[in-house]
């Protein structure tokens, strides 16, 4: 069935919306969840967790597995041999994302595709991508073990450089340029070269272009990395969406002068204009109610000695939300704040917009089988949107997609100090499993 | 005759202080200025300015002449051929310092030292420093050329590495202990091998140690740097002291946080608290009356990159004045404040002092002398303290010292930008020549 069909059909299912379907409804939702049988082996998944700490494991803690590096290698052979005794069929695409098939007992249904990723930011947790990808390898595993076929084709996807800018998933669907080949990853090779190193094939890339209709739907598990689910004490994050972000390179231009010489009155300090700047990125982005963030997270002043004021500042700018629109709003404020900012000391202030990614919005009838699944396994729910960037937003491109999330303790994430409790992460692991089996029964 | 009496000498000539010394008044310090002949060679100067600025010239103005380097060597073998030309004997200390020196009438007599330094910062410009040691051969040459010997010996110096921290003249008074030579130097050299560059002897530092009593005075002209002459359209300056200068590194720890995750208001920003901190230093060191300047130059945010919180920021605090209890005061006062500011947001300060230079007051006397002189070349005077550390402030140890400002065109300085005018740098050069001789009359 094509994409269109399969979301009306969702949405008819849980009475979302009046989108006059009457074939589904509240009855067959019950008996899609009514199918499912025992919760999976939560165990195994965890000690799974442990097993690929091991690869690229720090002394002082947690994980640096980056792409491209001989670590993220046998981490994905690791995983590989997961998934074949998951009984999935595993193959590698031009992109070097990794994929464990199996097909379903009706060869008229499209795939369901459901995974994460394994790489790692340096210095990075053990459950930022992990959790999904052993989780998913579970589900797999456990409905051959109970001897189920599913109706639909299921596909378990390991994503490649997740990390590194949704590499792998943004191949997947045709958005990574040739030129982006040369780009330098974090382990020091280009992303041509770390497509070869992971078994992929960087020639091929264009004849690399999945397109709507292909999946039925594409699931993500995935750790929150914020805090909002262990502050208010609930299971499960049903995501509305993924964020739009915006990046802008900012530059503070003042007049460089001798610290010694220059009277407090005569100066056009670049550094007192940018301190202003990062106050007021702070007083814009909460001036509207909401869920939106912004963040100056880098910055440098020239010539940059103790006893030189300032000539130049280079900072950024990062606005974040669900809504376009508040992002464009939002930075367009700053910008004119910034301007003033400058005109009370004499300096100037240029932005230069470096990135600026769509909100990626969930499918509301994913999102409500997603939420049907944790309510169905007694687990608590909110709605909420992904303040980070996934694989899922480039799926969000050509398939109903959904995610869901467990709880991050202390809201800690990219860290040593990332950590999601054993049964946070078997809960995930259970709604993906029932999300799964009502998505197929649908 | 040792210092105690020459400053008295010099503060009953012009009747600064009531000392009860009778012997010189008035009268005798007009007469000193009245055995000055005729002006110097002013054009002669500016000429010497422009030849010399080819040693090291950026394609883009200004100057590159670091100390050590091949442009500071050249520059240097320039200036000893002019020494020389001024009918002075050249020679190098084991420090590098260059010397031009010449008898004087009265055997007993000690001499009169007067000069400054022609290496540059990077990118300088090509008045800082020169002008003082142009001035001062051209002082030599024109007493030469007019047939005078004076009572003193005079000699004019050409400090090594004054931008590098004045190690030269730091030398000259005992103050670089040989572990400062493996310091490595603008020019990539350590200051070991940079003095035996340049002709000194790094093994026999040691033996040099000149104390108290072996000159009568040093003098020196210099560019103030700053604008405050320009500003009130006044000719010379007369430098009441050079400011001590604090300088603090300075750590503001936090907790780095995913950009998109963490909540406005769950955040330990170490940026947040930096700029609030770079705002308070400014209103902190402006709170008092006075001409204290405080400065923040660097700063470096942590991990820095635009989508992650900064959970640390660099940064520093340098606090001058005249006045060491001030600086001390007011960075305490920072201190303080800034523990408050850490205390909103959960971030913490820490401060560690790097640097601490007693300010050097200008010997009374010769401030007078060097105002008399000023006014009878019909220049108008200004009193003000060095904002700026010069080679005078490690004279100031041993001998009584005085230094000459002539303005600097909008304040610039260690800049391609930095000019003096042709007419700023006779009138400097003729104070000079009217002070030294004033001095040696004295």
């Amino acid at each position: 069935m094509n994409r269109r069909d399969f979301s009306l059909r969702l949405a008819g299912a849980v009475g979302a919306l009046s989108v006059g379907n009457s074939r589904l409804g509240a009855a067959q939702l019950r008996h899609a969840f009514q199918a499912n049988g025992p919760a999976l082996n939560g165990d195994r998944i965890n000690q799974h967790l442990t097993a690929l700490s091991e690869f690229g494991k720090n002394p002082y803690g947690g994980v640096s597995r980056v792409a491209y590096s001989e670590f993220d290698r046998q981490g994905r052979e690791y995983v590989m041999g997961l998934v074949r005794e998951a009984g999935l069929e595993v193959s590698i695409d031009v992109a070097g994302n990794i994929f464990g098939k199996r097909a379903g007992s009706n060869p008229a249904l499209k795939p369901l595709l459901f995974g994460s990723h394994i790489d790692s930011v340096p210095d990075g947790g053990n459950y930022d991508g992990d959790v999904g990808v052993l989780s998913s390898i579970e589900v797999a595993r456990s409905l051959k073990e109970r001897g189920l076929t599913t109706r639909h084709p299921i596909e378990v996807v390991i994503w490649q450089n997740e990390e590194g800018g949704t590499i792998g998933s943004r191949a997947f669907v045709g958005h990574l340029p040739d030129k982006d080949l040369d780009l330098v990853a974090k382990s020091g090779k280009t992303l041509r070269d770390g497509i070869k190193f992971i078994g992929g094939d960087p020639t091929k890339l264009s004849t690399l272009k999945h397109v709507k209709g292909e999946y039925a739907a594409y699931v993500e598990l995935h750790i929150e990395q914020g805090g909002t689910l262990e502050a208010e004490g609930l299971n499960i994050g049903v995501v509305e969406g993924i964020v739009g972000i915006g990046w802008w390179d900012v530059t503070v231009d003042g007049f460089g002068n001798h610290a010694g010489t220059t009277p407090m009155d005569k100066r056009r300090d670049a550094l007192m204009a940018a301190a202003k700047y990062i106050q007021m990125v702070n007083r814009v982005v909460t001036s509207e109610p909401g869920r939106q963030v912004g963040t100056v997270g880098r910055i440098q002043a020239f010539p940059g000695a103790p006893n030189v004021i300032p000539g130049q500042v280079q900072t950024t700018l990062e606005v974040r939300d669900l809504d376009q629109a508040k992002i464009v709003r939002l930075a367009r404020k700053v910008m004119e704040e910034a301007t003033k900012i400058g005109a009370e000391n004499g300096t100037t202030f240029t932005f230069k917009e470096t990135y600026l990614s769509t909100p990626a919005i969930m499918d509301s009838g994913v999102q409500k089988v997603i939420e049907t699944a944790a309510r169905g396994s007694g687990l608590t729910t909110k709605y909420l949107p992904s303040g980070a960037g996934h694989d899922a937003q480039y799926m969000a491109q050509i398939a109903p997609t959904g995610m869901i999330f467990c709880p991050s303790v202390g809201g800690i994430s990219h860290s040593p100090k990332e950590f999601t409790k054993p049964q946070d992460v078997v809960n995930g692991a259970n709604v993906l499993m029932r999300t799964v089996m009502a998505l197929d029964a649908l």
